[in-house]
């Protein structure tokens, strides 16, 4: 089976400066067009090492998709040393310096010697258009017949050369290939031991499909994978094997694919006709934000107060100045009595509040950073309220305790005792 | 110079569905402690594969760094490959062994065999605690002196495995190193193109310190790196580089390192002894997020109203239901009276709103998706309002409007005109 390798270039890579996502996305986007990739490289700006990096690529696969390296500046090199792992020289290539010198001409300012070089490509490549900036990409040929296409490492320049012309021609070079489908199904709530547990007998048992688990705080994604020859067939091999996982995991799958746990929340709550708001403390707008990214959420989440300050507490939720005094923020009573405010002032059916101590600072023996409450409102006597100790710094302090609010209101939603 | 290469390990990687963010880290740890990277790999969950990313690293420097492959699954096959690659058999780790047994215990659950292999390390090894897990990492060692160190994926099992283990051994074994040392320079709202203008005749003149620039959306970074011998001496060779860069560019610079344009503007507001309020409709908590992810943002951001639904815009905002009938959510007197409302109801001296159309539906020809419009209030008549139009999906248009609204109140609190 024919496969390629994908090399990013750029020395801030190395550095761990800067995350590379452009890896991912190519392999993300060759997997939908059922072109195997068996290994990644990056490598910094040197000549020799890139050269090095091609060579070693090109002969354990049939082609190397490569980014970055074709700016202007002397630090880019991927050109250069593309020729010599190929052993040829460069051609200029007219069509690219002409709509390099209209973009200098437009914008007013003289085109350095540099630029041009970046319409000089490998002999006998072809060229790749970048509508979106200066640098053209290629795709240059080794004797025999393996490829390098190489893209600008620019996100907004690489992703439409990639499907729009790479892409199609692997697609071409490859004949009809294999295609990749997964499904993913989402957990919340499941130790990733419980989910390892119920399902452990079913990763040996099966190489195509193919079973993975994703574990991330308090949530853990359970990914089947399926090669076949048209999507239909992929699917088909899925639809038991997921069946049996979701039976397995039942109680703590809340959707498939693009669905995250605010959108899983909403589409219950619609169907509930049921409105939802928050009161947020020590998670600060992040459970807000959850619901936001939902397209068309405004019809089911009302809004939510982030009362940082104790007089936000008072004066927007209704929060009893005495329970604050008495209890400090931190305690059941003000937590419930922010679900109450926030239900009642915005007007929805069922609230949510979340207080704590994200930290570093104003933790206390009896209240530790870390620990955080969680109150829910809907009117009745099943208003109730939850602590949890938190581990971890401010910044997964409050993303968990987002996510544990979203694991409380999705069980609630469902009916289950969360 | 000794140089280690990075293998990461796991056939998810390759599919695009998850970003590599061990990678990153451990470059990143590596270059504090003046090791070189110079190049990185990713591979699949395939024994031959792997050991053959092992020896053509192996081959290129000095030592590699390794992370998966060492769970108790039939897929992970890192162990076996480092052993195929070093042509060495295993030692069973008494230790880790009688650790793993005792987690089993703890739990109640029996230990399978496929648990037993995670303590079978390549012969000769130097074995890595996991205080975190039940895989032990380990340190091979390949006959001409050169290592393999393999730790789990887990990022919580990994991070202090690195730093505690690998690092330290790292340091000992290549004596002291140079140290590279980083400064960033944060600027907002000055665009990529601008900034280049002004700095471009500095990218080329320096070998070291060296520049790099990164574009974000509304917000660009310029890296000034300097290898030295000591941090001492890496910071004055920065210095005046970041002196000269920071005249040219500083309308736009809020700050350094781990400096964020939230925590910009709290200090500058603190030192006011002024608080903050937010309004937010289409950025839905994100903007409120940004503020409360600075430990200690309490004593200066009191808090936000997320007005998501127009009913609570009425009765959080006191917004005129008459304004929002006649203009609709998405206008200028709509923000204006978010802004008022927020200052006055959460006792703050400044507020902000946002309103707009964050789409993908919802768009209109005379409003259309990406409309954002932000307005000011601090009592005084320098209240006011700008629009804006915000290009991409829900997710980006409400990025750009959170960096927007950022970069306005910025220039605010400066005394700059946005």
């Amino acid at each position: 089976m024919p496969s390629v390798e994908i090399v990013a270039v750029g020395t801030e890579l190395l550095l761990g400066q800067l995350v590379d996502t452009n890896t991912p996305f190519i392999a993300s986007e060759l997997a939908r067009a059922g072109i195997d990739v068996r290994a990644t490289q990056s490598v910094g700006d040197n000549r020799a090492r890139i050269a090095g990096a091609v060579r070693t690529s090109l002969a354990r696969a049939q082609g190397v998709v490569m980014t970055g390296g074709l700016g202007p500046t002397i630090d880019d090199l991927t050109r250069e040393a593309v020729c010599d792992a190929l052993e040829v020289g460069t051609d200029l290539y007219e069509p690219a310096l002409r709509q390099m010198e209209a973009i200098f001409a437009k914008f007013g300012r003289p085109m350095r010697a540099n630029n041009r070089k970046q319409a000089e490509l490998p002999a006998g490549s072809r060229p790749l258009d970048n509508p979106h900036g200066t640098a053209p990409g290629f795709i240059a040929f080794a004797s025999d017949e393996k490829f390098v296409a190489c893209m600008p490492g620019v996100p907004r320049e690489m992703k439409p050369m990639l499907r729009e012309q790479v892409v199609p021609f692997l697609r071409e070079r490859f004949g009809a290939r294999e295609t990749i489908v997964t499904r993913i199904i989402h957990t919340i709530g499941l130790g990733e031991s419980e989910i390892d547990h119920r399902i452990a007998d079913l990763f040996g048992s099966y190489e195509n499909p193919k079973i993975a688990l994703l574990a991330h705080d308090f949530r853990a994604d359970v990914k089947i994978m399926a090669k076949a020859s048209t999507a239909d067939e992929a699917d088909a091999m899925i639809a038991p094997l997921q069946a049996e996982i979701v039976r397995r995991l039942e109680d703590g799958v809340f959707g498939y694919d693009a669905d995250t746990p605010a959108s899983a929340i909403l589409t219950l709550m619609r169907s509930q006709q049921r409105r939802l708001a928050i009161a947020e403390s020590c998670t600060g707008g992040r459970i807000a934000a959850a619901f936001t990214s939902v397209p068309g959420s405004s019809q089911t989440f009302v809004g939510a107060v982030v009362a940082y300050d104790n007089a936000v507490k008072i004066s927007q939720l209704d929060v009893d100045a005495g329970a604050l005094e008495r209890n400090g923020a931190v305690s059941d009573e003000v937590a419930r009595e922010m679900a109450r405010g926030a239900r009642a002032r915005l007007g929805a059916d069922v609230a949510l509040s979340t207080t704590g101590v994200a930290g570093p600072d104003g933790g206390t023996a009896e209240k530790p950073v870390g620990l955080v409450l969680f109150a829910l409102d809907d009117g009745t006597e099943n208003s109730r309220t939850w602590s949890f100790r938190l581990e971890g710094d401010r910044e997964a302090i409050q993303q968990r305790a987002t996510m544990t609010a979203l694991n409380l209101l999705w069980r609630y939603a469902k009916g289950q005792e969360p």
